[in-house]
């Protein structure tokens, strides 16, 4: 956050389209690494909004237009007061962190269908989301924050350990490696991880079918599974903290400018390469 | 529940055998297509009244007698109130979840060999048991309720998301299609898939085994698992109460209609595909 | 505990060694075959102390020195008094659950290297402990207690269900079976089972991969995943209550005594498979 880069002209980052009244796709779209800034935040939490309010829409789903990163880490070229002083949400936590838990509670069902990298922000949409299929060949999911000093802010340490247990999620979020798609399906990280050319048709039908369901069953299926396991809001807003009060300390900020410097940030073998060029780091 | 049909003469739909005094058989006996009717619950109440009384069983098996069969969906041609109208058990739930939740916390190890279709109630005395073998070529579950736009009752929003994650536990109730073996055993819905030929070894091994341990060992072991993540029964109720508030709706009335209508409840495709056949209901 | 021995010279069976000040490795070292009596858990309540006391080490693995055996099950030739006379740690349970609730929160990621049989207290380090990687050719994990009439006192009732289930952790305790590295992998048991040649270097690999990481990222990290469900010490010392209440009834002293008969607690077949013997006791 110590770089600075002159506003971005306003630019749809994140499309939404209406393929039925009943089933909504939202892509991102911000090449060409697909980093979450500010301005996307902002439109996630319109589409969310969105989502909350129609009364037909029964099942969105979330992919990329961009080649190899289905949804990428925060910039850290901007200012870190482009995301925190945008206003909170309606749960009363900051925006990214709101978006997160009202997908997860919104009365549709959310699909996230990976191919690419999803890195810190882009594990954390799948982790929020209802359902998540992987390229096996392509995905590459990661939470890689420790490997520049941060602990992230998006709820992977409330998701994680209740979808795929204590030891796998430690290794996730501790090892900060590249996780691919065969391991993420044996985890559990993902539902299933899919030949690369099955896996828009896979999505697709399950889309189409989850569509073709009475909206009020699926609601009140989904409102009953998450009284069994949903971490609390107050769990997701101290991870949150846990983040802002980590992305100010030295050590994070000398990982992240030395990072840059080698290549973080830019198309190139460290961003196709995260988890290995973090092994590096600090040594 | 628009159709009637004569009340059936009694019969006994749920078999027990007691093989050993310490190791017993329940099995699901009631052709062409196993479905669950009041006569069967209310032999099963019996049976698990039985198994909670009973000093020396340590293990109870439950399996199917009918080819391609395990334990299917309810009765829709019966009325609803003839399971309504059951008194309610013990645990003061309606009788078929109280069956369910007394099966889970009964004194006794409880093993389901699943041989054909687990169904709405065959995947909830399933999940309720305290293990589960799958045939690999012939076991399919399925949580089939949302298809037709009715809620589960019988447990499976409370049950699933504790043992096979969020979103897994999902997909399987808002996909409602047909799960087979190998994918059983990968979500962790089963605790394995077995090759069919070796299915019954196994599980008649594993049964003989436990019940030569000590029953006082065992109790206890079981009560202190049960203390990590046992869903409250209040819990279980909600979700009986969302299934019987579905099934009134006219939305779920008009699918089972017209679901009957193309072949549903009587052998042939449609209850050998239940999942194919869900998909095309809403079209 | 029926047997007495004379007390043994004192020795080092849980060697510690600082390969960096960040990165330690916990050796048990008990030849021949790593049985775990009184003086290993004051040695390894030292270790813990130190652990978290010191203020630079951020990785610590767990492995063996003994062929064939990773860490075993207690010692019964020994006076129970051995261990329950111990004085009860900081967090007031007795030593050796004290020893697992303070590794599972210690300010250190601990990783356990899995090879040979991790039998009892081995799998309960193994449970407690942060991440687990295993030998697919030698690894064998068991919770064997119930096989002689005792329940587990280390915890796995509370941590089983949560890491990898109701259904699986009820197998695994209730079956008593040696479990070995592709089904601990499966099952989620263990993190991962890898090629016994290919274990040692992604070990050390990780570890040294963690040890380059920022310390205060990592417990903050860690400290949040905890807040996601990890067992109150209550319950853990309920299990150990369980313990003790089990080792004094006749039914276990009985079967203890006779396994002893048969050659348990001595090099050979019946330590070598314990599972399959566990399986001829109560016949």
């Amino acid at each position: 956050m110590k770089h600075q880069k002159p506003p971005a002209a306003e630019s749809t980052q994140v499309r939404l389209a209406r393929r039925t009244p009943t089933y909504w796709r939202v892509t991102f779209d911000h090449p060409p690494l697909n980093i979450l800034g500010s301005e996307a935040i902002v439109q996630m939490s319109e589409i969310i909004t969105a989502l909350e309010a129609d009364e037909r829409v029964k099942v969105v789903v979330f992919d990329s237009a961009v080649e190899g990163f289905f949804l990428n880490h925060s910039d850290f070229l901007a200012r870190l007061e482009d995301v925190t002083s945008l206003p909170p949400g309606p749960t009363g936590l900051q925006a990214w962190p709101d978006i997160l838990v009202r997908l997860t509670r919104a009365p549709v069902v959310s699909i996230t269908l990976i191919r690419g990298r999803a890195t810190g922000n882009g594990s954390e949409i799948a982790l929020a989301s209802d359902m998540c299929f992987a390229s096996r060949e392509k995905a590459i999911l990661s939470q890689w924050e420790v490997g520049v000093g941060l602990v992230p802010g998006g709820g992977p340490m409330a998701r994680l350990p209740r979808l795929i247990g204590r030891g796998r999620a430690l290794e996730v979020l501790l090892g900060a490696d590249d996780i691919r798609g065969d391991l993420a399906e044996l985890y559990g990280y993902v539902n299933r991880s899919l030949p690369d050319a099955d896996l828009d048709g896979f999505v697709d039908a399950l889309a189409t079918r989850i569509a073709s369901f009475d909206k009020r069953a699926i609601i009140d299926i989904k409102r009953l599974v998450d009284a069994a396991n949903l971490p609390h809001d107050v769990e997701i807003g101290a991870g949150w903290d846990a983040f802002l009060a980590s992305i100010v300390r030295p050590a994070a900020q000398e990982r992240i400018k030395t990072f840059i410097q080698r290549g973080f940030h830019k198309p190139g073998d460290v961003e196709n390469r995260l988890g290995h060029y973090l092994g590096q780091l600090g040594r």
